[in-house]
């Protein structure tokens, strides 16, 4: 059988070899319980430990700052729920574009969304009209995991400033703060909190070349929010439950290599972008790129392919080898049509006839062109 | 350097090798979002499947039964915040013996806790008169984490039974659910919960020889919970984040691991318990060991050491490549005395002066005998 082309990387990442081989001490040999005090169980907890101190120079953050969790999910319901139960008369704003793992924690509390332009990017006027005396924290993710498209962290985080500067002028104590889901800009983007002055951001293990469920919140210190899973008081009490050690040791690990290879990987995806959407525009007939002309992430790509059915369209190119998405497979296979492209304005019709391609370390000019090449004829035929 | 003589698998599990090996495909090759629809991600989706169905069948339950949680602290944080925040009336009856991660959520709710024996048991008669009519839950854990004292489940149950009998009677519709948290329990005992009758247990995959931060949370059918972790609806939307493959399919092999080996393993630990609580009633002056004569499971003994410091024998045993714990390991360092040795009526003093040893599968006759003998001399010297 011949390799795949896996064209789905913001679904999910294959673990590093080298993250294994990280990993895998901590499996059978030094499995001891990092909480544990005998000699063994402190290699264990130094092990979590520049894990941590890893993840945290990473950042730019102090260790006491990240909150290992199971994953990015975890992660964004905790700086959801954490900080909505820590203020329970606060508001949430979030963006429209969110993904599930905002938007379904967002529903349990006070919330509103930030609407977002045809081409994918949140309304910056609107989110400044839509906050609140209330408003205790916004949340908006780095890359949009559907449609690649960078959203527009650094202004939202100034007007968050100034809104935080009047709050102090009038003596409201009321903090606001801004969470970023960073789970798709963490391959290519430089995620220092202190440059971007986030609060609150969630990385993804399972989606950088890292095991799945592992993940990290950055949580600024001073920022308060409370725990989500309760016990023995792990992870500062904001994650309770005995550590996975091998799992941060292949967390910090995944970061490493990802932050070596960043640059140019950054530079080569972008070209291999590039590449797909010139082909798609001239080659496959009815094919229109989502939100061309955003600012945006090297490695999606959402197209429409004008009345052909997405579902159909993927299960072709499957048979030729070809992997991409239908609509974001981070949720549970469901019927409805994404929420983000009916956010943008997109109609359901179109909707149902697009496709996201995702490309990663893998991905080679080669599979650019068989995908292309593939896509014109299906589309002919179709 | 030995081979240290690990007494501590109550706290912490090494990973089997085979267990391992079950998990290695699904890292590098088979590593796509089970979510997704192309033909390898089906693949991985039905690992799953088959994992939850292995889990499933060894619990003599149904599939859709099955919740896969990241740990054994979240599966016991599902149960209790799941149900109560479902019935935000209703009542939550635990045990005063239980883990901190059913501690520490029952306190976000209005909940009491059952007072236990001298012995490490709790007491029935107090269950009974704490039940109200508003109470919809009660956790038991099968297996005293620190004690090794076997719980009264059977007649628990029975009287819950009563309970809900006479509410139907009386037209209350107020469910009352019991949970149950099995992690000590998976490796010794036949899980069968129907058999049990019981509507929740925990299973903690780090403690049977599985990997760290796996578990499950069986939820028999028709029982009302809210999620605790929200987003793409993965787990029957129980527990959304992109399934963590490798860890299940580790946590059934686990299982199976565990299974094969059950009855002779309890049969073998059973004497080497006997034999070593028998040593350091003989030979170890002032070893008291915690609830003798209530029913235990065979792999913990809790003792005492009159006016001895257990934190410094600890120490001096791990000098000697002895590896036990002064309470337990499962909650991050603090210095308090356990809460469970309080609860069993024992003072201060005493409680600072214990130790838990926990055996399995590379304990030896030589390495009672080793403990047995470094104990004696140890307490003699001090």
């Amino acid at each position: 059988m011949p390799k795949a082309t896996y064209l789905d990387y913001a679904a999910a990442t294959p673990l590093e070899k080298r993250v294994l081989a990280a990993m895998e001490p901590y499996f059978t040999e030094n499995f001891h319980n990092p909480s544990a005090s005998y000699l063994a169980a402190r290699r264990s907890r130094q092990a979590l430990q520049d894990a941590r101190a890893y993840v945290a120079g990473y950042l730019g953050a102090r260790p006491s700052e990240i909150i290992f969790t199971a994953g990015g999910t975890e992660a964004n319901n905790l700086a959801i729920q954490g900080v909505m139960r820590r203020f329970p008369g606060g508001e949430l704003l979030v963006s429209s574009l969110e993904h599930d793992s905002i938007l379904a924690p967002a529903g349990l509390f006070k919330s509103k969304q930030i609407p977002a332009t045809t081409k994918g990017v949140v309304d910056l006027a609107a989110a400044a009209r839509l906050i609140t005396e209330r408003t205790v924290l916004i949340s908006v993710a780095w890359v949009n995991s559907e449609l690649g498209t960078l959203q527009p962290l650094k202004e939202i985080i100034r007007l968050v400033e100034k809104i935080r500067h009047q709050r102090l002028k009038r003596g409201q104590t009321l903090p606001l703060y801004m969470h970023t889901d960073a789970a798709q800009a963490a391959t290519y983007f430089e995620l220092k909190v202190a440059r971007l002055r986030i609060d609150l951001m969630s990385i993804n293990g399972g989606k950088i070349y890292g095991p799945k469920q592992s993940g990290a919140l950055y949580v600024r210190a001073g920022t308060l929010l409370k725990p989500l899973i309760l016990g023995g008081g792990q992870e500062s009490s904001y994650r309770s439950g005995t550590e996975n050690v091998a799992g941060c040791v292949g967390l910090a690990k995944a970061l490493q290599i990802v932050q070596v290879r960043r640059e140019a990987e950054f530079k080569r995806l972008t070209e291999l972008r590039d590449l797909f959407i010139f082909g798609l525009q001239k080659q496959v007939r009815g094919a229109v790129v989502t939100g061309v002309g955003a600012p945006r992430a090297p490695h999606i790509v959402h197209v429409s392919f004008a009345e052909i059915d997405g579902e159909r369209l993927m299960m072709q190119l499957d048979e030729l080898g070809i992997q991409c998405a239908v609509g974001s497979a981070c949720s549970a296979s469901r019927d409805e049509p994404s929420h983000v492209l009916l956010a943008i304005g997109m109609d359901e019709t179109t909707a149902r006839s697009s496709l996201r391609f995702s490309l990663g370390q893998s991905s080679k000019k080669g599979d650019i062109l068989k995908t292309v090449k593939a896509l014109k004829k299906l589309v002919l035929t179709s």
